[in-house]
């Protein structure tokens, strides 16, 4: 079979699996443990929130009427006819001239409009009230539906539930959510020259890390991983592997050796595993060419190169947005910082180039630098923060040119 | 007993908890689960990675002197004498004027200092390797210890194990690593107006969040958590509740109701809790002014502000610095994105502040848009991305400024 008979760009690649895969299941889970997961709809506020008018300090609720032009000189005079134990229902009302103790997050007495802060206020010696400034109709209190009302968003469809999502998710009373499944995703690892990393290696061997590395990256994005044993580099091997995976897991994932026949392995395997099959193979990158893009049964199925850097890489920029699509995340945009290259980035017309940078302060600047020499081994990883990246339309990139850095977040 | 008797700024507050508390003890685990924990030494190579002399391409390894010259015009002339099988010890010489096959990540034949790519190659008819590029001595090829020499730092105590981390120190052998232990951190919510999450309100109560969200943001730095049942708003309540805590965590977090009592409530508790208690009363820092920050047993015990967002904001810029000291965790720079400031931000010298915003792109600028008018209520903190912090020597920020945001990644 030969190599990169369907070559196609990193967008292309994540075009063509996402148009063919829907999203997970969902599932109903506790809102308290949903920190990260992905709401499969739109979620609205069905109470509002405060559900009573709340005081926001400690003080006295009052008529603000009764407070109009108090001063230092001339305070208003108030009789205080109780007070609102913090959490309880009994609700004093107020006339003309009273107020009523109030609580920061408690409630006003009934007729009060306003709350007049401790710090504005003294007791005379016969146990009245003095106001020393005027508050306005509603100060120092938040109206209900302030925070939520009827029918405001806490969520869509798509987002990723945040430590405000799930607060506003509780406060609403919203004690059960539905969110899309966790996604599981398999990881094959095979080379011949390959033995795990607890294993003193013999002449030639090399530890298998890919497994690890790619793994790590799949927690990160708060997904599940199955780590399948290492195989030996032969189609049966590596089809039945895939098999048993994908009757478990919802994407599939082979990194394999690094050489030519593992790469012709991996999609023919691949093409083995049921339709359509192999959709594209090879991606115009670098690092990363050698990667087969695949579909089996609803799944996607791809073949990660053999390089540490380059698996890594496939991954950040190919994979992790078509697992996030299948996950029901919407795409955000990663993180980046702005820096100035260090060095002249050279590429290729129709190639899209991933370089991994380390970011150091230079004369006062943010300076994205290069890691060079190390022929893409997973040192580069270890020492640097980020990519830098050299889109197909660029011959290269100049010494001193502001870039984005996606950093490793 | 008066309130902010000892108020410090947030820079105080760290470091004088810091300096009061040692980092946690140390365990060994697996280095495959170790995603994300901190290295309690520092991790140096020793053994050289890689291993060998390793081909990085497919291809022929050579004598590069016997293809100097070479041309498509006039290529060299090779006789293949074997090839290396991935993975198997049995490993070829060659003498001048011949080539064993070599593949990516593999060894190259005795007396082979080079490799020629397969694309730069041809067989003649009789079965002669025709060379059609020169290849320099050591083209093509990663010398042992390039990747990782003896003694080369994979990494420092107190660096976060990264996946470029995890993936170096199971290429060089280490499959068991040590690292600070995980912290587990309790949680404990009082407040007479609070109900759990679940349960449906009666008119004057508030469902409790904070513990919730408090908990979220510290599973969002990798570590535990355990929280405790909503306890009533008395001493012996709270104190039976931290005895209890204590035994079982690193640390130890109050979150109470939001009036003054609760705050009063608080301070007493932890001073009667054991030595040295109560470290510092109130942070100069809008909002979340009215935090304790206490010491008992060698562990930090701060009570935190009643109002969800306060509670939040001070445990990003308090308590967050404080967790990560003792879990041995070099503090690392927040991320952060410079945006242009959209409203005036007025404030107070001599005291931070923190304004949550949202990050919006306004006429091609990143724009950071102040959440206002909300009481500091749960929707500002789900409607935004991160904080702009004024700082004390500041009385604000004008419209137009070119701020940093502290992104909530």
């Amino acid at each position: 079979m030969s190599q990169f008979l369907n070559v196609v760009s990193p967008t292309e690649a994540i075009a063509i699996m996402s148009k063919n895969l829907s999203q997970v299941s969902s599932e109903i889970i506790d809102t308290d443990c949903s920190l990260g997961r992905v709401l499969s709809s739109d979620k609205v506020a069905e109470i509002q929130l405060p559900e009573f008018l709340r005081s926001s300090m400690d003080g006295y609720s009052v008529k603000a009427s009764n407070t109009f032009g108090a001063t230092e000189d001339l305070p208003a005079y108030l009789e205080v006819v109780g007070e609102i134990d913090m959490g309880h229902q009994v609700v004093p009302s107020i006339s003309a001239g009273q107020a009523v103790t109030a609580y920061t997050g408690g409630m006003l007495a009934d007729g009060a409009d306003s709350v007049v802060m401790i710090e504005h206020t003294s007791m005379t010696g016969d146990g009245l009230l003095q106001v020393f400034r005027p508050v306005a109709k509603g100060e120092n209190t938040i109206r209900p539906g302030e925070d939520f009302d009827f029918g405001d968003f806490i969520g869509k469809y798509g987002d990723v539930i945040t430590t405000g999502t799930l607060g506003a998710l509780l406060a609403l009373g919203i004690d059960k959510v539905e969110v899309y499944r966790q996604l599981t995703v398999g990881v094959i690892s095979s080379g011949d020259e390959l033995v795990a990393p607890g294993v003193p290696t013999k002449l030639g061997q090399t530890r298998d890390i890919n497994v690890y590395t790619i793994a790590a990256q799949i927690e990160k994005l708060g997904m599940g991983h199955v780590k399948f044993p290492l195989v030996e580099d032969n189609v049966e091997s590596l089809q039945s592997a895939g098999m048993e995976a994908l009757e478990s897991c919802d994407a599939l994932l082979y990194t394999s050796g690094s050489s030519l026949s593992s790469r012709d392995l991996t999609s023919q395997v691949i093409q083995s595993l049921g339709e359509p099959g192999v959709i594209a193979h090879g991606i115009s990158v670098k690092p990363g060419k050698p990667t087969v893009l695949g579909i089996t049964s609803g799944k996607p199925v791809i073949g990660l190169p053999g390089n540490p850097v380059s698996a890594l890489t496939v991954f950040d920029f190919v994979v992790d947005p078509i697992l996030r699509h299948i996950s029901g995340r919407k795409t955000l945009p990663y993180q980046t910082v702005t820096a100035i290259l260090q060095t002249d980035l050279p590429s290729e017309r129709g190639r899209t180039d991933f370089v991994r940078v380390a970011l150091k302060e230079i004369e006062s600047s943010l300076t994205a630098v290069p890691i060079w020499g190390k022929s893409n081994s997973i040192s580069v990883f270890s020492e640097t923060v980020g990519y830098v990246q050299v889109s197909s339309e660029q011959s290269g990139l100049y010494k001193g040119t502001k870039v984005k850095v996606r950093l490793d977040v």
